[in-house]
């Protein structure tokens, strides 16, 4: 088989930058071209400058579908369906969107939303992909067993900690080294957008759920990995809950049901989820562990990628973790 | 008046080494003996290496009661009911213990539980006060305001974040920075020790209040401050919780009630706590953030002191803010 | 003596921050007004979020000259000669320049270079000071020393690592988190801005020194606090260079020197400098550590305030460290 | 080609761990056993949590030399020796020690020094390799070139800072994060035992070179990465300087030379060394970047293996960077 040509579209953002890292190593695809208005014409190493020596490409200005079987969409919330409309691009070229423009079910949105571990089938025969968020891709993986057997009967909460690369790299306050060192706090609590394509994943499989899910998100003062926290109500055994949750992600590869405490470090780097279950009182409680710009993001990109292409799952995702 | 003269256990660890910094510019308290076993002869600043040029003071072995009007007990947990068992501390010798051993009301136990916000005038009149733990101040100031109103109906969902200094300084594998730097966990999850002492002071205002308290500890990656989510069922509005929230701590000099948003670095080398409140549907959410060290260990301490002694609750107590 | 009032100019910055962080506790001032053209009639601590509780004032628009004994100017640098030349400043008013502006003898230049432990008298004397630099301050005390008892033989060799804040809170590349954490660069390399007034004062106690000074600074990820190596040949041994440093600041409050291997977090927090001097071979090596916001900024700016009002040099000033 | 068959002993340690992870991945290699007296019997991924599901190897208590083509000796210094003494090594199976042990040259040593980029050669035809410690490493990049050109004629001013992974995952007073957190301290300062390895590399290049090599190492407070400041008097210019560096590492794939300021975060998680050259006055300037437990350890004895067996020296070694 020749390679996957890819295009990655708004090539000079974190998540772009996540996608080449991996592409370039990917046995099965290869970089057709990597575009950013406002870098056109600079290599790519200039702005991910962690890739001198690994690419000598350069960003283009305008992206050429017919190079391409795939594209990325890289570019922020809102720019993806502008970016869609606009352009003519072939049916042949199958599209794998980052963005948060696609993931909610709506009249004439025929993107499939990107979590393996929900829609894997699905996911194989489309050409078009709204790759989930990253809190929710975290969250969603803590709840989708006990959905997906209709064991939700109470509220869900979820409080779940995330990196600084979670927000980009656009500079604000929040992001400022001097006042984002040492410091924790709390945005959009209740809120956060991401609880849409939470409960949307739930009632897929759970169709009757209609309690309230709870989700404080927080910022941690580190720079890549989220920790989720999920409890709820469940009348079963601490056993009875980690068979239910070993069987569900049996035949997925990057989930991993853990007896072990587990910390954020034990996945930065990597495209995996470790889960880890303990039951206290009538609660069970589900811990989760990810990297929000790989399992959370460019790592499920190229994880739907492969799915797309008939490859296997985990092709070119076998990645180093970092560890410290 | 003449100064309180003040005698410290155990003096070598970081709730002492944080008590020495604070009463260094006490203008009430001088400090008469800092005990440590295995530091006796040496000068306070080898340890407490940022005291140099501070004191010249030097560790004793074996404290001498008569030269003290209060004692601090900064020893492990356990250490302190020993400590006091095995001692004659004459009567007129106030305690003030900074560990769990006391905080728990129980046969032949006349130590005050020493949270200023819940028993000032207690704490005025007693000899012995058992200090509050530092998740648990953080966490009960998020409470107070209800309980005391009868107004807590249904389950309390806490979680809090601490700093690295929360857990002493004895070497562990989760104090090793190559581990923790960049890193979250959970610990303890619903079974933390700080949930007795916290259940026993709801009680003591809304007696009647059976309901679980869930709480997540989690480990954050910054040495100071504690950021505490609380969210529970709550029928008034917003404005009423806030009057409530303002009210119950108007007279109480470092409890502030903010309609911003707040974040751990606002505290941190202080005294205070900051409390934040939102309404979310039926759900009320109060967000508070203390110092770890300080209002939630040796700066509430002192604030204790002052009270036992007639002082202004403040005296010694307008620290600088780190800030950053 | 009634309380010397306090204006500032530019009060929204880190080092006006810091100012009114320590103005709000010294015992012989009070803050008149703090000026901030973007933030006027906002509360202080809107922008100084942690000072919350602790000041009601405003900001002002506009700076009413008569009502204060001393200005401190904490705009950015080139803004202050152009503060001073637009505005009629009665010669009443004491100045104290935080900026880079009069730093430098010059012609028509009245301003004194404020290192007290380098022009004490003259400071006394002075009503208008150039704080100095926060890398030129932790640098200069390596020196002093050496070049008053003109022992400057050789060239000086000079390294210092200092913390986010010393670059201000204008966000920019190498401000974002997501970059800064856990990452370490060099910049200015040779040519920082600051090897002018270190020159100047070397020259001023040993006119005839004419070396190379290399200087390379570097961004470390903490957020205060800077560490200096400095180097350079010493024929004499280690205890003559620890007695002449021990001399020569003897009579400086916050100067002290150590036997032991120092760290930042010793100082952060406080106006102190900590210095440890070690012989190896043929070279002298001179550490110091100083916090840049205090001792390099805002502290010392006190301190110069205190001598120009004829108080004990260390009022306001005994501040509780962080530590950790 | 069969794939080389490794053991690794002490396998429980930093280094070992990193070795784990990359050969997993290596196409031509495959881990035969991983010895670990303390943690005989338990699963590899109980140690090194990251690599959960990546591995289900157990330690074992004693290696059997008949299954490798290639042990990796990752215990502390001093006990390779012991190691090599008392075990009866197969001469076919070659060794890579990663300790202190076997680096200096000395009668009896057949060991060679295992920097590609100064002994390619030698090290493709040796059994046994020395693998050179990280700050060498690093500090070695940034002189080979002018050592080789004989272009060394006065000092030369060495300056590194290193994460903390460089201390290993013993406890102690300086890994403590509520000391290192936001830290900074020199130890060893001109002492520092890879001096040694150091001047040896220097002076095999240029053996008339006898002037000092100064070095301040420093502890950051990061967890990977070395950053190098080395800078002596150059006569040339700075296109000469970087054309003979560009031209000394043309043939090393690992080695990169860029116009751009360098930061460590560029190379963490590869096996790259990033070098930047500036020229100010009569002095010459290079920066290296490089990750401590890859390039400078557990990386380069993988590339080192690969010399050995006639492998391009970077396979296995194309790894993703972290970059955040």
């Amino acid at each position: 088989m020749s390679k996957i040509k890819v295009g990655i579209i708004g090539g000079a953002g974190y998540t772009a930058g996540e996608l080449i890292r991996i592409l370039l190593n990917h046995p099965q695809a290869e970089l057709a071209f990597i575009q950013s208005s406002s870098n056109a014409g600079n290599p790519i190493y200039e702005v991910h400058r962690d890739l001198l020596g690994d690419t000598d490409l350069t960003f283009v200005a305008e992206p050429d579908f017919s190079l391409s079987d795939v594209i990325f969409l890289c570019m922020g919330h809102g720019k993806s369906k502008e970016f869609v409309t606009a352009n003519d691009i072939p049916s042949t070229v199958k599209i794998i969107d980052l963005s948060h423009d696609y993931r909610l079910k709506a009249e004439g949105n025929d993107f499939v939303y990107g979590l393996p571990e929900l829609n894997r089938e699905t996911i194989r025969q489309s050409g078009h992909i709204a790759n989930p968020g990253c809190f929710a891709t975290g969250i969603q993986l803590t709840m989708l067993p006990l959905a997906a057997a209709g064991l939700l009967t109470d509220e869900l909460h979820v409080h779940a900690i995330t990196g600084s690369t979670g927000a980009g790299q656009a500079p604000s306050s929040t992001s400022h080294f001097s006042w984002r060192s040492g410091n924790v706090s709390v945005y959009k609590a209740f809120q956060h957008q991401h609880l849409g394509e939470i409960t949307q994943s739930v009632k897929q499989l759970q169709p009757g759920y209609d309690k309230a899910i709870n989700f404080i998100p927080v910022r941690g003062n580190h720079t890549r990995g989220i920790f989720v926290s999920t409890y709820t109500e469940f009348a079963g055994t601490l056993d009875e809950a980690v068979s239910l949750y070993e069987s569900y992600y049996a035949e997925h590869p990057f989930v991993f049901v853990t007896k072990e405490n587990p910390d954020v470090k034990q996945v930065v780097n990597t495209n995996k989820a470790i889960l880890h279950l303990e039951k206290h009182g009538s609660k069970l409680m589900i811990l989760s562990v990810t990297d929000n710009l790989l399992k959370g993001a460019s790592g499920q990109a190229v994880q739907n990628m492969n799915l797309q292409f008939g490859l296997d799952e985990k092709t070119g995702l076998n990645l180093k973790p970092v560890s410290f």
